[in-house]
């Protein structure tokens, strides 16, 4: 299944005339605020989301897995989902491998296939948090932290490997998220486990290429239910700042104590320099991995909106110099449809972000005038952005609404007529 | 300091192009959609929301109180404010009194003032939270919880007190809210703390008038901090079940636990036909009254979506079969400009819940199409509603943007010159 | 594996010194306070918490899961390894079983081994919280909520079943955990799914023998993410007033949100007649599924204060009149030793609840000295009363150290020579 | 009012039969498990907390305060008030300073009264959080992180002054806790935040004498509701290594997100070398500010459990290397009652930490056998432990029961007559 160009301008057609009423509606509000409409088009056209490997197929939780039909059966499938995705909405240009789930065999063929749907491959992601079936070492009590340095050595083993197994395809960081920590007081020493999984971080390190970087994630719990080795920001930053330059935190959403500012630690790690890159999605209670923007969207508009004003402020490119990707779970919705929304909030969080007057809100700051900070912040997130995100997609090339298009075509249908309705993609 | 027809007259004069292009353009958009815009228009202007006569001054927290100028200083000058929120906004049409902070000493001419500014008198308030200068007993261990009869019958006899001051000036029902509970362990039997509290309700409920509603407010914490007597929506329902018709419950939205779903409680409440009223406010960690839609704005809008659709299948008249109040605290923000802010995000989040597609979002429901459930409630909430909210009031003879105004007319300098610059309301 | 009276008598012979005079000891100190020991002891030997069938076996997280060996295979090796533990501890002497995991084939026979073990059969559990391989209709999107009526029906008739497997064996309780709810807001209509399931219970509420209860248990989240149909013991209590006599509110540990008062809700549902039973457990977070008492002792001895409090006033028996069960998930501890530390937090928590001296403390409480009340229960709390646990123990043919003794025994390494290293329970 | 020797050996006498039988008993345990009683009981003595000048008047919420009588009018009298604590337990010897609350009109005098009552001044504490009467400029929007220079130049001089008063009187230390921050987004620049922050703390930390350290506190949020400047661990860390080797985090136990790991935090920061001080309290919700040990008591044995792993592991001194202090508020106790309540607690938690068997815990630890690591933590945690509490107190001269004689001798009602019954002291 493929999308084709004609597909896309049929959409188009049928549909244009109302974009471009709510285009034109929002480019003279644009004129009158003095932005410049094609350059904010142009940003938001640039903004790439990668799309995690894993996150393919149906999720599930440890209660059950309720699988849909036509999940891709291999690594060439899940690129060629991601490649429809980007199709569609021209702004899911990369993909995220997880292995051992995506070990590509032939990294030669594997890299022309995404090349061929204009993808690239973002960091790669190791995994310590499962046993394999070929493995000797169990990681159930831990992996970089475990008391036993034979563990530690398969697991740091493993992070080289998964390095090179980027390398060969072009990926330039790798993401290292352990589930390490303890479930019980006094399981552990924390110090020990501190200490065990910073000098396997710094094997790990020594491999990297020169170009690359790494991310250390960080996340409050589960599947550890009373400790994790890198369970918040300071942890993770501790990690990042002992290890060196190439060493940077990964912020996923759904990581955090309940009520956690996340807004505040993104603008504290970018001005420490250590803000590596961003794990997308949302939730209520944990890592519940939902949709982005599907609970808390003015929450998503204020990172965004520290983003900007962070990478701004070091001259950093909004596209290349941080990590973006989604990182969810899609236990009641068709995978596709749950990205593709989820990519489109991503896009008008970041664009009403954009929309923020810089300079009124920083004169706001600077004579404590809270009433306009919130007036200016707020006036930019009741904008309706949604022309502006459908006309930077159609200038790339991608359709007015993707999610109407993918299911206009009844690209799910023509996936299990192709596919099958009982596969299951690998993943959790 | 009054808001004159003139000047909200010559704000339009200034701001009408821009407003009638805006409207112009949702206006297309709701024709679209086959919305009758008047209609809609109607209803949002309808909606009136109650202002605490305790909000009208700074607010502070226990370490301390940070307050600003032209407060003020009376009942009276209490309902000058709310009149002139009203002449602004036209939504602020009621005033919700707290006894012993605002006891009317002339009843009439009080109606009057108020008649004049055209207000009316929302739910009274009583106060067992605290001990007054003149106080026999005290509540420093509860008030209708009391192990101690006489400090109960001295909390009951202030509730009919306060009955009395309502009935005197129009209203129509009294909210209870109790700090009643404990801090510590063992220091309650919580079962006769739940019974001594339900025996003092019968009798404040037996001296109801007929018209009359009781609301029982519930809180998860503060200012005790193990236990609440009326702790959360499932005790506030006991009570009200047992008490009676005339009895519901009122829910806070700063009154629950981490990530509680309030908006399915509100669903149940009205499915029960319990649910009696609600205070707006916003909060990220506790009772943190804050402006409304400040911090979740979504969740506003979804608990607006659950009210609209729970009343609607009650038959319920959205303006005056539910008790709308702000209940906040000013800490850092101008107080009047905050309850503006306030109104207006809430009168936003009506409005988008009344967009919201219910046919759609039915059949998409019961498809088990989430996808879609999703996206139909984000098209209504992504509208960008504020011209509709603008036309509303201006039909309603308000101010297009009643904080510009506020602020163009220097009311606050107004006040404080006429009030002085060291004045401080009662209230938190 | 079977563990022998001998055995038992052979620890005993070689603790039997240290613990007389830790016994002695406490007798000394009890009879100084006018306490009964043996009264005391006899209760404490009543006690009996049931196993799930579920618990006998490793538990996972969606991340993982890390078995080990010497599993049960079958439901009579499940039965045998609660009657290991019976006879170890003699406080197990119930087993819960959950269908379809555990469909006795010949129930004759099952109950026969289970009498031979002195187990009986506690409150069975039915599921729908997955699907099973020759399933016609999926619980993707709930069971007895969903909008299909179809797809209740089988649900439904799933629970009469779990019933019938339950009077074959002698059970005389239902338990039903219902995942049902929603991950996204919209998706459900709350009133319509609370009133399906609804409907649906009173179907199975039906079907109940006469001296049978319906344990309705709640759930705040996961594994739905948004809503729970049954979120809270506020809607528990509501689906069990409805029901009538023979529904009750189950209350599990882990199924709250942050900072929820268990204690309290244990109160007032014993107040109302309507708390049928309890999961031990213990977490941080959310629903780890920790051992009893590992992270929050204090809390544990409180709900049993409540629990003791409010079943004397209402004259139930401690033992019979409520159900207690475990219900834990074992991820990286021997789950028969996990087991074994659990129902000593139990019995530990329910001894020093005992001992509280409520003549005491509700004169302090009546004279608000909240410094006494928490003296008083805290002198309960702090004593040592693992002498007066082992003695009770000791009176019932148990072992003085089980966990010792099944070390000691190596009972572990016996199960694996039996059943196998790569054995997987049933369960999650 | 004070407590003569002879008042504590009579009480003596009267126990004294009671407590030998228990210490015997205790002993003898002791003696089997190879521990050293009077090692142990020599560093059980050895504990000193100090008292915070602010915590000996009933406190309040922003909801109410309800004084008690007696309360401490002035300096002298809060000194003499630690005193009788001191007299009492032998483990209060010091006070913690509030300025402006507390500014010593004649120091040297000040001085020879804490002497003679065998008192030390721990950390001074400067107050940016509040304004005073005749103060120049508002912290209404911060203090060191304000964005105009004057203030933060007003806040640091304020903080030097601090200083000054705490060198005359002995103190080698101050807290410098904020409640800077915003209840708003977009009302703080986070950036811009820190860096003033931290500016205005380095001209601090140049006024520190040469011994001193400085302790920076951090809170997750109260009475700021959107973001703290100083929120977390990470963010003091930050701070303090920035700062220099004098600059240390301080550790308040109420100043967390729901669910934090607060032993994992202390374990990390002792690792960095950066943990220098400890506020105790407990509490469920928020910064409740209740009675140490009230909540949860495992939490705070845990915690001591990992001071006492890390600093024996850097050759600290449990007594001096860290400023252990309590910070808690009376607002339903006895403000002195409360505080020997608090001083018990954790007491007995350092006492029960002490007993962990370190080697057999590090043993479990390396073989990953959480079970037995369970088992170690919970024997020294089920030990009734009060007893050898009890009896380090008698050796240093203090009472075997310091509450009960503190009743016994009425001295609340003593203090009522010497001080009034309305009087109310400095604090919250």
């Amino acid at each position: 299944m493929k999308i084709q160009q004609q597909d896309i301008a049929k959409q188009h057609e049928q549909l244009q005339q109302e974009h471009r009423e709510a285009f034109a509606f929002q480019q003279l509000q644009l004129d009158k605020k003095d932005i410049d409409t094609d350059a904010l088009i142009q940003k938001i056209g640039a903004f790439q989301v990668a799309i995690p490997s894993w996150a393919l197929g149906t999720g599930g939780t440890r209660f059950g897995r309720f699988p849909g039909g036509g999940e891709p059966r291999s690594l060439e499938e899940k690129i060629e989902d991601v490649g429809m995705l980007h199709a569609l909405n021209r702004a899911s240009g990369a993909i995220s491998l997880h292995i051992p789930w995506d070990i590509p065999k032939d990294a030669q063929a594997i890299k022309q296939l995404a090349d061929s749907l204009d993808l690239r491959f973002d960091a790669v992601n190791s995994n310590t948090f499962q046993d394999q079936a070929d493995q000797k070492l169990s990681y159930k009590f831990g992996s970089l932290q475990h008391v036993d340095k034979s563990v530690r050595e398969q697991a740091i083993a493993h992070n080289i490997d998964v390095i090179k197994y980027g390398e060969a395809l072009g990926s330039d960081a790798i993401t290292v998220w352990l589930s390490d920590g303890s479930s019980f007081p006094g399981q552990l020493n924390f110090r020990r486990a501190f200490q065990n999984t910073y000098e396997s971080l710094q094997e790990i390190y020594g491999a990297l290429p020169e170009q690359w970087k790494m991310f250390v994630e960080y996340k409050a719990f589960e599947p550890n239910f009373y400790s994790m080795t890198v369970g918040d920001w300071g942890q993770s930053l501790l990690y990042a700042n002992k290890l060196g330059d190439q060493a940077y935190t990964l912020v996923d959403l759904g990581h955090h104590l309940p009520n956690a500012n996340i807004e505040q630690i993104v603008a504290l790690l970018l001005m420490e320099g250590k803000l590596g890159g961003f794990h997308f999605n949302d939730s209520k209670y944990g890592d519940d991995d939902l949709t982005v923007g599907c609970i808390k969207p003015y929450q998503l508009f204020l990172i965004f909106n520290e983003l900007i004003e962070g990478m701004d402020a070091r001259g950093m490119d909004h596209t290349t110099d941080l990590g973006w990707m989604i990182d969810a779970s899609h236990n009641v919705k068709d995978p596709l449809e749950d990205l593709l929304q989820s990519v489109e909030a991503i896009l008008i969080a970041y664009a009403q972000a954009l929309l923020v007057d810089r300079k009124a809100l920083n004169e706001a700051q600077l004579s404590n005038d809270t009433v306009s900070c919130q007036e200016i912040l707020q006036d930019a997130y009741r904008t309706d952005v949604r022309a502006l995100v459908a006309e930077a997609r159609h200038r790339n090339g991608g359709a007015l609404q993707p999610l109407k298009l993918f299911r206009d075509l009844e690209v799910r249908n023509s996936l299990i007529r192709e596919r099958g309705s009982k596969t299951v993609a690998t993943g959790l």
